[in-house]
């Protein structure tokens, strides 16, 4: 097994669009995960991901701060222990609208080469 | 998408020769997700899951409590924030030493029908 806390992984900047958002790949396909890599976002006070589609899911567990999910229905507060499906082709974005950071884990397959 | 708190999720309980643990599948292929699935274990104080061994890899994060991770090269003690992956085919077993409930997140691959 690999086992370490997760501030023992590189926090990187997520280039624009997107808006004061960090991510820790916690775990990928490097850490030897065969399917899917869970990542940490964290977003600043104020800080928003881009509006984007992907065609693949999320997996999302909120577990700080508050905010919101835009979905294609709209948007909807997000809380700690809230826990999001995205699936495929469904924009969406995350924004931290509270006064402390947003952090949720954000697990995804990984991209077929 | 679909959201909801975890605490909506029914919870389980994991039959012996786990002790004290229950589990909520919070995202699974009833939820639409065509991957892999989120599930969140609670283990009581003194609490454990069965020493056992899959063939396919887990991806785990402590959410709160404290407790053992015991893998290949013997036992480590797990905290809130830690991270563990655990391979395919590798013997474990998660122990609550703490006072508190032991949670965690343990994401896997959907089994192939």
């Amino acid at each position: 097994m690999k086992h370490y806390h997760y501030t023992e992984v590189t926090e990187e900047d997520v280039p624009a669009p997107a808006e004061g958002v960090k991510v820790r790949w916690l775990i990928k396909e490097e850490t030897g995960a065969p399917n899917f890599a869970m990542r940490q976002f964290t977003l600043t006070s104020g800080g928003y991901t881009p509006r984007h589609t992907y065609p693949w899911e999320h997996e999302v567990f909120i577990r700080a701060g508050s905010g919101t999910v835009l979905g294609k229905d709209g948007e909807e507060p997000v809380k700690p222990g809230d826990v999001v499906y995205m699936p495929p082709d469904e924009e969406h974005q995350f924004r931290n609208t509270g006064d402390d950071d947003l952090v949720f884990l954000c697990l995804i397959p990984h991209q077929k080469k």
